[in-house]
């Protein structure tokens, strides 16, 4: 257990990032006195899972002796939410977004700002453990900054200070890499469980198409019928995918981005 | 180690499937007799890595004693190569292919016929054992499917028999689980390099989605602004994409087909 500086913290937001946070800063010694959201279900449910924390029904946290306030909601109520907040002098307000600038916390009187992303996918439903998450941080100043990294490194011990313009490339990135790879991996199920294949049966190839990513290129390891230009399969997948039409032409895209991706010189060599 | 029973193997195709197929069949005692590729550069790189083969090049075994013939090539060229083989009578022949049928093997002369698919993705450049990659086999007749049965357990603990049509429709699960989501990863990569952010940023959240998707449905956990409807960030990564034109058309379908995906409740509810 390494010594942390405890701090008492609310959340604005009870959804899937709150959930994990707030229960990871509350196992790692920090008090979450408070839990607003505007749906009383989720603030009654996660403030249960909190030993000392309160579901409130308004986003005034004044009354509150608090050291820190995460806003963790959607991102198109982030603005609004910031201006809804009160909170006492000093109090340190992060948010969570991935793609949300700084800038929009900049309405909240008497606030240090600063944001706390956790660059992670959450289900309320599956546990996860945030120590080799990475938190990417930034604060306008330096003291602000050391504050959330101490706060940031008291649950994982991956921080790393990004800026704004940085981490939305990032997001952008993210949702390439688990956003859409989650919905290809859905649509690849489906087609199993539709010819009644056991689903398991994908998950060395999928393990091994990510290990390889994380040590190559993905670009120059490419593989599969798009990459070899091998007209004949794509046309029966195609074919195979008559009453999906959506998916069909999901197929042809993913497979013309492929083509149209610098040709992979290596792929095609090793072949025949 | 396990008793097999030693087979002579010739391979036809130097490709990406062969290299590892030959050089896992041979670590297992089984014995490389020959490799034929139209590339002379490839059967003999293949050939070099056995201590038992040479390399040859035309595709004719008659005068060969062998067991079992691997054809290893791309579907596209499989049935004018399987067509050109000759082997002797009774030799067991087997392609390697996903999307292919075995009927295409009918028309080589004298030979009993067979599938040896691994359900797994190779590159030349990487490493990867084969114990834990799925073999899916078929062959028309009983005794010929024992055979590829014991040939394959000799190298791999999971060995399934699927028909032409179910090996179809893994094959297409395959493309979407596989080579779609390694282009993701790529463009993901891409984005990273272009800020100057460390790749390997993104690798927990990618594994904890590949994870997640093999525990649950991938569909009720799906995250991300598509699933939430987010406009704001929507346009804001169009926005970012504006270099990128292809990546920009794929992020806005893919999106689309998560929307269009039947709506997840249980991801909305859990928000602010």
């Amino acid at each position: 257990m390494k010594l942390i500086q405890k701090k008492r913290i609310a959340f604005v937001g009870a959804g899937n990032v709150a959930w994990h946070l707030a229960q990871a800063l509350a196992a790692a010694g920090h008090e979450i006195k408070a839990v607003y959201s505007r749906s009383r279900t989720s603030r009654e449910a996660l403030a249960s899972k909190l030993p000392q924390a309160q579901p409130i029904a308004t986003p005034d946290f004044k009354d509150l002796t608090l050291d820190v306030v995460f806003i963790s909601v959607p991102d198109a109520a982030l603005a609004e939410v910031a201006a809804a907040l009160k909170v006492a002098p000093g109090t340190l307000v992060v948010h969570t977004s991935g793609s949300q600038p700084l800038t929009l916390l900049q309405s909240i009187e008497g606030a240090r700002t600063g944001v706390f992303y956790p660059l992670q996918t959450f289900s309320k439903s599956k546990s996860l453990d945030l120590a080799q998450v990475p938190l990417l941080v930034e604060a306008w100043d330096e003291d602000t900054l050391q504050q959330i990294e101490a706060l940031a490194r008291s649950i994982s011990s991956q921080v790393h200070t990004v800026s704004s313009e940085a981490r939305k490339q990032l997001h952008l990135a993210a949702v390439f890499a688990c956003n859409f790879t989650n919905h290809l991996l859905g649509i690849s199920q489906q087609i199993l469980q539709e010819a009644n294949l056991p689903e398991q049966l994908l998950q060395p190839l999928i393990e091994e198409t990510v290990a390889k990513a994380a040590q190559q290129n993905p670009f120059a390891v490419q593989t599969g019928p798009a990459i070899r230009g091998d007209e004949n399969v794509l046309q029966a997948h195609l074919q195979l995918l008559q009453q999906h039409p959506g998916y069909a032409l999901l197929y042809q895209q993913l497979s013309r981005s492929i083509q149209t991706q610098a040709p992979n010189g290596d792929a095609k060599a090793n072949q025949g």
